[in-house]
């Protein structure tokens, strides 16, 4: 059995995802959020909250990589700085805890589930559902995302394990 | 006597200046560089030997804080989004050593330094030059950078301590 963390980046909300591959058979062992508030503090202790939360799910299932999503040009680009910094954090927990960083486009999640780039986030969702064969779809979307990325992983690389 | 750690951010060279105010007098007690090179590993790897380097100095100078410089809007995005990344464990090294971070733009850093947001590189340079007392600028400039963010910072706040 395989397992992997698909990871969202994000500062205020940091989607995640665990799934095992057993034999072609895939299954969510937990999803949800790593959260944080400007009420908590600045920006450092976000980056510590965020990267406590990733070390904590690293140590709890020990996932043989974590997936990340690739970020790429945004046009909010205050916000784009602050994801990067959140980034920055959570791949260094992937580093501390030994474990690889395998990133995907946004682009290359969607052809990895749905077979198409031209798939909106409502028809990978509900594609990611069906595979996991979930009751619901999975809230909030950072979560379902978080998932996503590491769906998009098991399945690019089930030939060659 | 009060010491600051100065960092000016990035990927592959992060600037670093340690100074330290007795009473007024300034003095460098070490400038340089952190730096990673492609052939290191992949991003993630990268980051670990930033974090690490930031937290040696920290727990060598024991610094009562860190100033680091803000960033904005950048022309190259990527770029922009792989010095983030870098901040990011910048301040995460702050946070598990448990000091503050504090945050200058480059223009309060003239300020503080030259009296004038106006000056030049080389202005700002030649003045951290004479306030700490050294026998040449120092360089390269982003270890001058982490100086100028440290003088910024005790500049700043000599009438508040």
């Amino acid at each position: 059995m395989v397992i992997i963390l698909g990871i969202d980046p994000g500062f205020a909300t940091v989607g995640f995802g665990v799934v095992s591959d057993d034999a072609g058979r895939l299954a969510a062992m937990e999803y949800g959020c790593v959260t944080t508030k400007k009420t908590d503090g600045d920006a450092s202790i976000r980056l510590g909250t965020i990267y406590q939360g990733i070390t904590s799910l690293i140590k709890q299932y020990t996932p043989a990589g974590m997936a990340v999503e690739r970020l790429f040009f945004a046009r909010n680009t205050t916000s784009a700085l602050q994801v990067s910094e959140a980034r920055g954090v959570i791949l260094l927990a992937a580093v501390h805890q030994g474990i690889p960083v395998i990133e995907y486009t946004p682009n290359q999640v969607k052809i990895a589930i749905t077979g198409s780039g031209k798939a909106d986030k409502r028809q990978v969702q509900e594609m990611i559902t069906r595979l996991l064969r979930l009751q619901e779809i999975p809230r909030p979307d950072d979560a379902a995302d978080g998932l996503s990325l590491a769906v998009c992983h098991l399945n690019s690389t089930r030939g060659l394990r």
